[in-house]
């Protein structure tokens, strides 16, 4: 499995994806599931992977292969006109490695070879968009209503964004909120693990905000993680017992 | 789905499951999922269940109709000598029932007719024991270093449980605890709802508990989801905030 959340705030976009890739429980690495493309001033795209390593690694390539040698090997993320188009590219690009996967696998692969990606980013003269684009290449956008999308191992990490999400937060609070919600994902499930990667984009920036890889014994990850446990328990404590 | 949780407190057992239960998400309906027989001043067994309804209500079904005609459809939940003897015959029905389930479907039912249980109780002269039972009728038990067990939908309500849940905690705060990780998964999934039944049994008091079913505007289950919300942003707030 694997964790990334990317979110959709008033100031711009903050990605966060973990490295953590298994075949089982014995055979785990490390891999970057966050990947940049930009042109400084004129667009910046950041592109999130959760689900079978060997299909996010080929559309991946392909996308970086196309890009750097669009002469030849067009569509490219960089010549897409508009975020909607980039979103489709990816979502055409992830279908085609589906589908040909699955002709490799036996009549039980359908969903085996899957993998769902988040998508966002700012061009030019338009607004910074942010897609989650499913395995079968369709795909959808933040809305208010829904102004943040998870992918991979979701549900540990959940509550804590739907009850302190908002969107006027600032990039310093939301970092603390994703590493909450990773390190509560950490705690619990094996498949997911530090390093994690981060990037925030400023909107309007155009170009690579910060981008920072927590490490193992990262002290701030290490500090949240411990203080929110106090800071829960506490919170848990001052609720009104359950009277019988 | 469903979800279901049991505690093992050294002062006894905590039992709460939730009644939803769906095929699909338009034919929604209420189910109890938790059965408690006793024998007040011999034992008190209770049973969780999640998975295909079908399957854990013909378990039910069996066990009961094997409790209360004895005579002719031996073995009995009441006349099992030990809980570890309870359980292994909760396994056997559950696994009787998925394996003839399972010849009714298609090559790709395999699992769909499946059920996981939680048996907890106990019988007079022994300690109480609360075990998680497999479809494949085999079993787990509570140990020290994993004092509780969760079925259906863990993932949610699990990170609190890790971080709260203390083997010397009070009754009250018990099921404090478990309306918290209860509330957490309703606001998360549509699959897990209230009603939602609680039992709580007395280490050594041979009878039935505290029975309480929590419906849909109970103002204990609001009032906790209410203040845990404000807690949990508040606890965030206390957090210190990343620095770039």
């Amino acid at each position: 499995m694997t964790y990334c959340v990317a979110l959709h705030l008033d100031k711009g976009l903050v990605f966060m994806a973990d490295t953590r890739t298994n075949a089982g429980v014995d055979n785990i690495s490390s891999v970057k599931k966050l990947r940049t493309w930009s042109v400084p001033g004129e667009r910046v795209v950041t592109v999130l992977s959760a689900g079978n390593l060997a299909t996010t690694q080929t559309v991946i390539s392909l996308l970086e292969e196309r890009t750097f040698h669009p002469s030849e090997r067009d569509p490219s993320i960089l010549t897409q006109p508009t975020m909607f188009e980039v979103a489709r590219l990816v979502g055409s690009t992830l279908r085609e490695v589906v589908v040909e996967h699955r002709g490799m696998g036996g009549p039980d692969s359908e969903g085996e070879f899957g993998a769902t990606m988040i998508v966002g980013g700012q061009i030019k003269g338009m607004k910074p968009r942010l897609f989650l684009v499913y395995p079968e290449g369709n795909f959808i956008e933040t809305t208010v209503d829904s102004p943040f999308f998870q992918v991979g191992e979701i549900k540990y990490g959940r509550p804590i964004l739907l009850r302190a999400f908002d969107p006027t937060m600032s990039f310093e609070e939301a970092v603390k909120l994703l590493v909450v919600s990773f390190d509560s994902t950490i705690k619990a499930n094996l498949s997911v693990g530090l390093p994690v990667d981060l990037h925030v984009y400023v909107d309007d920036s155009l170009e690579e905000g910060e981008v920072r890889r927590f490490e193992r014994r990262d002290p701030y990850f290490a500090e949240i993680s411990q203080t929110w446990g106090s800071a829960l328990r506490e919170a848990f404590g001052s609720l009104p017992d359950f009277e019988f």
